[in-house]
């Protein structure tokens, strides 16, 4: 027997009980004549004490020798601590250790398994196993399991069933590339890895399962930007005879329970916003709403005087940042130059300091007098002391890097609070986005994606303008989850491939057998996939999902630990009937 | 709302109700006057009736227009049934409809959707959506997903962290072939899927985490057998500062966990066997120990009389069939005929009729007296009415061969009972197994596994006699787990790469990552894995791990519902650097 107790769970409860403990050595205090040891696992730490009197020279001798990281095993006595550590568990109790065994020594570790690391992020990724012993990655991991723990209870507790979809599937062309896999056995063919189990569940629902949702692994042959994986995990769910209200409640309900569960936090509201609201009150289809800065469009106001910049311009929209009239000049003009970055884009800003007095000063003052600069406060719901920052431009540019201007400013003001939980249901996307590109509509979402009741025709005269019955749940301006009610009818569908610019043919190749299952009796069907991930990192009060990923890949797709992915030999090229073609 | 009930849930409780229920026309039995429709969703059935009288003819005559799988949502009252069904918890009521919108028609399906289907293998792999609505297929799944939450649950309580390793990893040369994935960022570089998680749980222990599970796809690019599928799904579990016995006794617990919650069963008693004992006792490494029929070694007792084909032989050995000696001459040469197919080998057999005055009637009556056949029933248990069969040869095939005919026997009298469940575990395995292909030893479980302690210096003189910490779960006959306790020092693990013919080179280049992290503080580790496919099968009483996939593939590899692996365009080839070798 390895230990009787783990490192967490000794006190003073315990004290005269002989014990053994097992773990990795923390730290070595050696004062000649006595030898302290702080002993950790996953569960906590422990001091041993190693003693010439109390104990023997030799198990001192021994304990002086000990290096960090050594794995070891302690068996002794549980006595009172002299000098308590009121801030472990542990911390009244350390173990008198008459027995010692080193069950393996190690190496000095390259960086010091502490919270706060000397380690740099590649020497982590390298030594993954070494990193995951430091206690926020591996609470992080901890943390993880207990939500997908509390996602499949709920699920189940209300009927859902998990179920596995394959994961050797077929690749389409559609949405991001597939990762692709030779098959051995079909010599020149390809399965796909998929990059969602959407057909599958839609299948599922054909098949009477009635209420699907599955944890699954999904893969995108992606350019990775940061914080972006090649294989990545939904929480994917999709139900029958149900409508748009349905799934929202019920995912409300999981995501309240999460919260709760998890958090220890009551959320009430889950505001609903059209995408178009969105755009227009936060130029973003995920605001962050924990905190306010609204747009406020100033066209009326600011257009029809002598300012030209403002009088050319699509939209002129503004944000009042609370208490940023105190700004000074070069505060100001850093700002300025801030929204000028290439990575915002705006070509200047104008803004107006609302003092405390009631007075305006504007960078605009040679063409807006008080009374005009008082109805852009009242626009814009600014106070005394509060800085308006106006842009100005074609309306999606505009409104986007205002967006992003809004954001940095909350950044700054710290109102980004990670223990406070605002979601938001962002609905009525449209179905079709315009691709500069391709020069064509793009489903916004995906193929299977129902419009609006009524708004089929749309499609012909002003295809732009049709909303789709699909939503996305946002959570403190991060979208975590997605999804919408499916085309359920084989017509329908056979009209959005046409649209989307499939020929009869390629629809049918690429997706007959869902067209196929739709005339065989579908049921009205829809669903949401939330990206755990990320819903894992923002439950844990942080942004990068890195961070909640036992082995995560780097920007490159590599995992640098097992040094993946790496060259195969010729033979098992042949086998696979390919050649390299570099 | 699409309904306020399921077909399952109506019953004389709700008579009088206004109800909604919406799902797929089972059938329709039309009387002209009057016609009653049973509508089936995943909660059961329930009886809709139209009539011109209470309703209207429109009403009827719509009624009369549904097909078999149309999608229908039906308002009506609930009323008491004239003739009540009590084999179905709705059986008492019906639903008096007074609306009915058709969701969804349907082409009549390609076979019956009931309980017995008149759909061959092919046509409902093909339409599995379709196969999905049968009720026992159905059922398959939602066990198999009780199955998953009720692991996690039991788990997860004893503090076991589910951890998701990665998909794209490395390949590598032992064990089966993988299933390689191009990269198309790393040009000429394949990404591995993961044949398990075997080396990162092991990382993950070295990590820290102590208690590691997941359920998790497997991929393995192997010929098919029968029942067998290139992705499969895996209970992976790793412990750390464990021996063997915490292993076993952790998931005897789990075991006993799942009889009880998933087949209300009482399971009390695990017994342990050796690998060695298993072989002599059933000529198997997994037996069936529900019934016995345990083999007599009778070489003692057979041999040195004049019967060469004995005396000339390895081993001789023998089993009693019960209540066999009823057979007739007819029978006994078709069993004979049996033992000698390709697939069983046997060049013949010798039997005993054990007759019920006490008399022995052999095939061997020239070269045996009473007195000797009394002994051969001694030794292998036999009572008057057994049958002995007794095979001989080569001790390795021959006990395959007796065992192949105890299982044929056991299910010929129905001992293999599908309500009762016999687990086992198979301990000590060898640690080597001779390749007569390669004219080499390979690691029987894989290259992690310890071998037993101070065994390893037999490395050197008797290879094959080394024993391993390996074992073997084993439910009524099939392997369900297996696992060891792995190797933890980077020196030993580096010698049994070096046994198993790795240059030094080669071991770094596979498995130096896993080498490495041994020398930074590995901690004794081990663990298990449950193949959940069969595990759900033989908990739902049966063998077939196909019914209980909600998308299998055939056995070709190929999922032929849609119609996977397939040709990929040139350009995606292009992109993979790939050119195709055909």
């Amino acid at each position: 027997m390895y230990r009787s107790h783990s490192c967490g769970e000794l006190n003073s409860d315990h004290i005269g009980n002989q014990v053994t403990l097992s773990g990795w050595v923390q730290k070595v205090r050696d004062k000649g004549f006595v030898v302290w040891v702080d002993l950790r696992d996953r569960y906590g730490i422990t001091q041993l004490v190693f003693d010439e009197e109390r104990t023997s020279l030799e198990i001192l001798n021994r304990a002086q020798e000990l290096g960090r990281e050594f794995v070891i095993q302690a068996k002794g006595k549980v006595i009172e601590r002299e000098s308590k550590n009121k801030n472990i568990p542990t911390g009244d109790i350390e173990v008198l250790v008459e027995e010692l065994t080193v069950l393996n020594a190690a190496k000095t570790p390259p960086f010091t398994i502490e919270d706060d690391t000397d380690g740099g992020e590649d020497l982590r990724m390298k030594y993954r196993y070494l990193d995951i012993r430091r206690t926020p990655v591996r609470e992080n991991l901890i943390f993880r399991h207990k939500v997908t723990i509390a996602v499949r209870n709920y699920l189940s507790d209300l009927g859902f069933i998990e179920t596995e979809t394959p994961y050797l599937i077929k690749s389409t062309p559609e949405g991001a590339r597939d990762f692709v896999v030779p098959s051995r056995m079909n010599e020149g063919q390809f399965y796909a890895l998929p990059q969602s189990p959407q057909t599958f569940k839609q299948l599922l629902m054909v098949g009477g399962m009635d209420k699907y949702f599955q944890i699954v692994k999904c893969f995108r042959d992606e350019d990775l930007r940061a914080d972006r994986q090649p294989e990545f995990t939904q929480i994917d769910c999709e139900m029958a005879f149900i409508d748009q209200e349905d799934i929202l409640n019920t995912f409300e309900g999981l995501t309240t329970h999460l919260l709760k569960e998890l958090k220890g936090v009551e959320v009430t509201e889950f505001p609903r916003m059209t995408y178009d609201d969105a755009m227009k009150r936060y130029g973003n289809d995920k605001p962050d709403i924990r905190f306010g800065m609204e747009f406020g469009e100033l066209n009326e106001v600011a257009q029809h005087k002598d300012f030209g910049v403002f009088n050319s311009a699509e939209l002129v929209v503004g944000i009042a940042v609370p208490g940023a009239a105190s700004y000074t000049r070069k505060e100001i003009d850093a700002l300025v130059n801030w929204v000028k970055r290439p990575q915002v884009g705006a070509l200047g800003m104008v803004y107006v300091k609302c003092n405390e007095d009631g007075s305006y000063k504007s960078s605009v003052d040679k063409f807006y007098d008080q009374e005009d600069l008082a109805k852009w406060a009242e626009v814009t719901g600014a106070k005394p002391g509060d800085l308006i920052c106006v842009l100005s431009g074609d309306t999606h540019k505009v409104r986007t890097q205002l967006s992003a201007l809004r954001m940095e400013m909350a950044e700054r003001l710290e109102l980004r609070k990670s223990d406070e939980f605002a979601p938001l249901w962002v609905i009525d996307f449209p179905l079709l986005e315009w691709d500069e590109d391709t020069k064509r509509y793009h489903a916004m979402h995906h193929p299977f994606t129902s419009p609006k009741p009524g708004q089929l025709e749309l499609l012909e005269t002003n295809p732009g303008e049709v909303k789709a019955n699909a939503y996305d749940l946002v959570l403190n301006g991060n979208e975590i989850g997605g999804g919408s009610i499916r085309i359920h009818d084989s017509k329908t569908q056979a009209l959005m491939f046409d649209y989307l610019g499939f020929t009869p043919e390629e629809a049918k190749a690429q997706f007959g057998f869902l067209m196929d299952a739709f005339q065989y009796g579908a049921p009205p069907h829809g669903g949401l996939a939330f990206g755990l991930d990320r819903l894992v990192a923002i439950l844990g009060g942080q942004e990068t999902i890195r961070d909640f990923i036992a082995f995560p890949k780097n920007n490159a797709g590599r995992d640098v630990m097992i040094d993946a992915p790496a060259k195969i030999d010729e033979e098992q090229l042949k086998e696979l009937h390919l050649k390299l073609n570099l």
